[in-house]
């Protein structure tokens, strides 16, 4: 590349938002390069959606050969190797960072490693990493630096005694016991897996159900089996004065007002993330903010002229999918492939066993905002599929607007849930109504029909309850 | 019940169709008599699709447990239990069919017991079993008596050395070796399900690649995976000459015209279905029938007014989810609960591992019928959550219309693709298009997202590959 290369779209971050849009911008013919610190596939490839699903593979398969005589199997002797687990799900990442790199290449976006700072409008210099001293001219430049874990104040993450989920990823050695602060999807996958190969996890959230953004009878579903399974789930609960010792660390949970005192050898931090702007803006680029993140407008422009941002940069659900969604519409409307379409609707999805998927509003949400709604509710108990599958736990809820039948809300927990949700998502993409899903063939015998029991349930209509 | 009774509606045949049907009659605050001559249910519920879930659950963990070291998890010592493996699925059943009668009673569905003969329009009579010499009075009647396994002529079904579907779900005993004549959903379910615990598999198919109905790249993944798994396959290929020993079933395969003679210790015949259509009429009613099935209009009525038919007894696809459609379409249809719809697309499961499903149309049968279609195809081995999950085998195939981008057929073989054809379900119902689904944010990481990009490969714009 040389000094004189201009580049049609410079992307800052090589994650599920900047390697997609490089390589969308790359479809669409146009010189690009993505700059990121560290090998693509950003923290959702490398430190987080992947490789944690190879671990909650590992704890499942674990957890179901407790169970194998249900199925007319038995076996001796079953023991694990929590650092071939751990290893097995770094090559995992390995593998698809590798498929990214090769993606690259077949789309001629130039990987650029390092800081990426924006000097000015139209200029990126890389400020450090392998690349350093480097200039690049843009013509357009795309902000997806995404979003790191956040800590706590004066707690060092040392990666053993105090984690994020970045250190719990590549952890050296299990913990005999670990209290994981937050009970959103991160802190539950984490007590699951964990909990799964015989650490004493105790998960602490300071909101009143554990998954605090799911709908409540689903949270209860998880927290049920949770505690089943010998988690000790402590909602409505604080942590306090975290002191850490050489060989565990000591902390006060605290809920109503009483405190109790704990001590675990591990404490992991799943509170949520921050934005990484650090070293992203040269103090001659003044972009507007909210909050931390970068305020963009329909077509994810910023308040500066070509400069663009997308993904978790601009702010929550924080999700890879939709950070890729966003990422591809913004580079669609900068090279004038259509008008760019902001996110409304999006699944969201716990990997847990049971698993929860939802997309819409909930049902406490939507009393809130004293929507008229109606429900649909299946239970798997009397799903065939479910029963024969030996996974008959959880549940189908659909919400749906009462004049219309339109979708306002579904609400999955149980084996497969993630997978199931797709549909209700190409649902309310083309506002299908409870009654087109009720009417749509499902085959037998699968889960999904009960996506269509829910649907039927609606209006009285379900066969199987 | 007295002598007087007449029903709004009696069912004969107790199935997927015929319980559907019964329940909707019910809901609908009909008075409805099922008649069935043995417990609810069917062939689906009792010897068939869900019966043989149950076994396949066992055989697709055993055969995991073979890989376990993959997920970092060691085992000794396994065993399997043929006969609880057996009895489980038996008794997976009897809690589905338990559920069935509970629905019954709930919408006041009588459950009347034997073989139920239309005598006259308008008139059903016992002639079989526990209920025999009853006589219901009817104001409509729906057959939906079904199929039945088809065997071969001069050759006795023992349920041992010959079996049928039937005989096989209820095996007492694992052959050591088996040859199983046809390599339909079922012929390829039960190869699966007893070379998983080591009986010797020879899969013999008349057409010219196991699964025959579905995509030739699909049945190619299916017939790879088998053979590695050490299955027999023989394609284009017949059966004959059967001779039944008292401890083997000795026959010749038959290819380009040339003979092998092989022997196995059971031969297990899944070579279609036949219509239960024995003793169902007397003599005084004529029905119009098309091979074997009772023909019927758009309303699901045969030709004799008042006498409706609907499920396999009408003829194929021989599905019990095309049969519920039927059966619950003809109810509503007959209680002016709006114009019944008969089926234009409907999902085809397997469900061994990997798993096939599919909608519409073949590529081979678009070409057939010269129509202009683009393909979209995204291999699993590309999916993060496959490759996390250790299940990257297969692919997502979405056929469009050229012009519109309609989906005209998908085809999805590998983990998941039972759950994930409902998606592509509701969007042939909904007359998606490819644009319409690759637009739709689908939940990250999940085997489903292939479904996005498969239709974003139609044109061109899938982001990972």
């Amino acid at each position: 590349m040389s000094s004189s290369t201009k580049y049609d779209l410079v992307v800052i971050g090589g994650g599920p938002a900047g390697y997609a849009a490089a390589i969308r911008a790359g479809q669409l013919g146009k010189k690009v390069a993505c700059v990121e610190q560290e090998r693509p596939g950003g923290t959702c490839l490398n430190w987080g959606c992947i490789p944690s699903k190879a671990l909650l593979k590992s704890a499942e398969f674990y957890n179901k050969l407790k169970h194998s005589e249900d199925l007319g199997i038995t076996v001796k002797g079953v023991d694990y190797d929590f650092s071939k687990i751990i290893g097995r799900s770094r090559d995992v990442a390995d593998t698809m960072a590798k498929g990214i790199g090769f993606l690259f290449k077949k789309n001629k976006v130039d990987h650029v490693i390092g800081t990426g700072t924006v000097s000015v409008p139209g200029m990126v210099e890389i400020t450090d990493g392998k690349d350093k001293g480097k200039i690049l001219a843009a013509e357009k430049i795309l902000i997806a630096t995404g979003c790191k874990p956040r800590r706590l104040p004066d707690l060092d993450v040392d990666g053993e005694r105090v984690m994020t989920s970045r250190q719990a990823l590549a952890m050296k050695k299990q913990p005999k016991s670990v209290v994981i602060v937050g009970a959103g999807a991160i802190g539950a996958e984490f007590a699951y897996f964990l909990n799964a190969f015989g650490t004493k996890v105790t998960l602490v959230e300071m909101l009143d159900q554990v998954l605090p953004v799911e709908d409540h009878e689903a949270a209860a579903v998880v927290e049920k089996s949770f505690k089943k399974d010998g988690i000790d789930c402590r909602t409505s609960t604080a942590v306090e004065n975290i002191k850490v010792n050489p060989k565990s660390v000591k902390m006060d949970l605290v809920k109503d007002g009483k405190k109790e005192s704990i001590t675990a050898e591990s404490i992991l931090l799943a509170i949520g993330v921050v934005a990484n702007t650090e070293n992203l803006l040269s103090p001659r680029v003044k972009l507007k903010l909210d909050r931390g993140y970068i305020s963009v407008d329909d077509n994810y422009e910023s308040s500066v002229k070509g400069i663009y941002a997308a993904g978790d940069i601009i702010g929550p659900p924080w999700l890879a999918h939709v950070a890729t969604y966003e990422a591809i519409q913004a580079v669609n409307g900068m090279f004038g492939e259509g008008k760019p379409q902001r996110v409304t609707d999006f699944p969201g999805c716990t990997y847990c066993l049971p698993q929860v998927a939802s997309i819409g509003k909930t049902e406490k949400k939507l009393k809130e905002e004293g929507v008229d709604f109606k429900v649909g509710k299946f239970p798997f108990q009397a799903s065939g599929k479910a029963v024969a599958s030996n996974q008959s736990e959880g549940f189908v809820k659909l919400l749906v607007d009462k004049k219309y039948g339109e979708i306002l809300g579904a609400h999955i927990v149980g084996a497969d849930a993630t997978e199931m949700i797709a549909e209700y998502g190409l649902g309310m993409k083309l506002e299908a109504t409870a009654e087109e899903i009720h009417n749509t063939i499902h085959a037998h015998p699968t889960m999904s029909e009960a996506m269509m029991e829910a649907a039927a349930a609606v209006f009285g209509e379900a066969i199987h309850i």
